[in-house]
């Protein structure tokens, strides 16, 4: 029997990156960019803010009348009315001042807003119970955003934040790269669809396809099902070459015996060129994977197992969708702080994925392992995250401090 | 001048989960519930999986016909022929054997599986170079879930494991809690909707509305936008009653001047009762928040400054669609843990947000925290999460470890 060639984890990353790539651009309008990564830099049109605006409700003076000013001697500076908001602002002279909003107009000869908390208003008489410094209380023109500079560059994910950056710039439409389209086949003579209310002996429903989609949709992709393949190899290739034309990412799903193991490296060598990268990955649960190149486009075969398909896909098949996407930054994996409340061990040499479950105790959350075999969604299901024990430990102890990525 | 009063967040966290409650709900059919509550409690309708499955590629075997085995006296067992995929199981007898591969239903005799890689097989005679135990590579009958348990409680998020569940037993269709819409309006008439190409002397595009409208979908939520309104009373309340009864949360966001407020304060006692529950939030940023209970339905008054805006709704308005949408688990909230690159000062009594810059380094990552003002988006665009300083605390020392929530 031949032995399965395994890959670390991190070389299968370096071959994702190395070999696929961010898809075409497409130009969407400001509402529907959201989650998507930038295919052109942005520039700063004009500044922003355009004019010099009030950050509080108060008065806007030159600082320089309120010198010395303080709560046993206020300086007095005559209201001269108030600054409409989207309005212009009226003009002051030396020893006036005039309402401002927060985010109004300050009038071109004011450079500072004394807060109204700090002041006292009769008839059109404002006492200044303190002194403010030049530029108080401003947002200066160009301050936020200067003309010229660069706004967001190339690569950029467009979370909101950013979309408010380019709708303050007046920006409606950006490139962005497009959105991946992932192609789903289910593989496996014992597989039936999950619609299937009667079970013949021997019978499986599809779980994974329906879980699979729902992650790839999460991780921003578009899906296309093209439902169960028979353990027939010219159905199978024939099929996946129709579908691979469609799709940016082919994924195969479900079959876990030798047979359609073998089917699913058959048709990915005669899909396309160069085949074949990755037969195995030192990873657990989910080592029997396969990764291939197919004339540019990645396919991907996922171990039948629903806890190795689901582990594998979260893990490398977020990858390539990143790569597609236009990813450029590398991604932070936030995780929980919890206490181990068991021994694990894990073979040196293998990254190890524990289900984990985390219980708060008065001491702080608790992290159980979910014991049980990769073939039992269940076990994926009561648990709230992963705790990755990277390949050269040989276990965790009981009452470690460890780190949680939630599963969501 | 009236202070306003000001709310602990954790006291407005227990205020949202006492007044706001889970939406009524629908049947939705599998492939559409990704993400939501469930609204009912889910029983196992039959064994999954209905009949003993090996979780190898191997042969099936009674157990006990290979004790004592091993490399140097293999047993010798009768291969009688194959389990193909999805059919039922030939019967075997003592001495004898079947092929059978991964996820392919065992004998009724047989009680355990040998792996391939443990055999040799000579024409029908099959040497065992090791012994198994009783159960060694067989799922059971029933051991993923059990008929008559509970699958999933009421209340529990389908995430990907769960939706792969619910097809594991056949379940096409469950009862979730409605997704929440929601409706916002901007407000202020210094703010022009955001594809103004030119604007005039104090006038400044709307920029919370469509990055808010994205936080929203982010959060789970379908959304209304309802445009600018004038700081007209009538009006403002008349267009407010009308989306209210469209919309299960109203969010008002843009105008930061007191005037705009105050329109905002007296539409959200005008639209229901109770009321007003929160004028302002001991946060920073984002303190003048309001927040009301109009005839059931929760009302959100944001800070004008964009910063605060997104602050708040990614905290508070997050809070509130979680009560609508059904979750009653508590959140985790993952982070990653960085040093601290620089002294920062918080006033005791305010819970501070501050912006975090990640910066890799030779000794990991660093937390450079990006100062600026809360009317500058580009702050938060340039941070990559926020680090939360706890009422308790007076600052935080350069070179401490923290935990930086990742802004997505």
């Amino acid at each position: 029997m031949k032995l399965m060639r395994v890959t670390n984890p991190e070389d299968v990353f370096n071959i994702i990156s190395e070999h696929f790539a961010a898809l075409d651009k497409e130009k969407l309008s400001l509402e529907n960019v959201g989650g998507y990564y930038l295919a052109e830099t942005i520039y700063v049109p004009e500044d922003v803010p355009d004019f010099n605006r009030s950050t509080v409700d108060g008065y806007a003076v030159t600082a320089r009348d309120t010198f010395g000013a303080g709560e046993g001697m206020p300086a007095m500076l005559e209201c001269i009315g108030e600054v409409l908001m989207g309005r212009t602002a009226p003009s002051i002279k030396k020893g006036q001042c005039c309402l401002v909003h927060t985010g109004g107009m300050l009038p071109a000869e004011a450079d500072a807003v004394i807060m109204i908390e700090d002041t006292e208003l009769t008839g059109s008489m404002l006492q200044c119970l303190r002194q403010v410094a030049p530029g108080e209380n401003v947002i200066h023109r160009g301050e936020d955003l200067k003309k010229g500079d660069v706004s967001l560059f190339k690569g950029r994910q467009l979370r909101s934040p950013e979309v408010g950056m380019l709708a303050s710039l007046g920006i409606t439409a950006v490139d962005v790269h497009r959105k991946p389209v992932v192609g789903f086949f289910s593989t496996g003579d014992e597989l039936v669809d999950y619609s299937k209310r009667e079970l013949k002996p021997g019978q499986i429903r599809d779980s994974n396809a329906p879980a699979l989609l729902y992650l790839a949709e999460q991780n921003g992709a578009a899906v296309k099902y093209g439902g169960i393949l028979p353990d027939q190899f010219d159905t199978f290739l024939e099929q996946s070459r129709t579908m691979l034309e469609e799709v940016d990412l082919l994924v195969f799903s479900g079959g876990s015996s030798v047979g359609t193991r073998d089917y699913t490296a058959r048709t990915m060598q005669e899909l396309g060129k160069p085949g074949l990268l990755v037969e195995g990955i030192s990873i657990q649960p989910g080592k029997p994977t396969l990764l291939a190149n197919c004339n540019g486009k990645p396919v991907l075969g996922l171990p039948g197992h629903p806890v190795s398909a689901l582990n594998i896909f979260a893990i490398f098949g977020k990858s390539i969708l990143d790569c597609l996407a236009g990813r450029k930054e590398k991604q932070f994996k936030p995780s929980i702080k919890a206490v181990l409340a068991r021994n694990i061990s894990s073979r040196s040499g293998r990254t190890d994925y524990v289900r984990i479950k985390l219980e708060e105790t008065p001491d702080g959350l608790s992290a159980v392992p979910v014991f049980g075999r990769s073939g039992m969604l269940r076990t994926l299901a009561e648990a709230d995250g992963l705790l990755v024990i990277p390949a050269e430990k040989e276990g965790l102890s009981n009452g470690e401090q460890v780190e949680v990525e939630i599963w969501e």
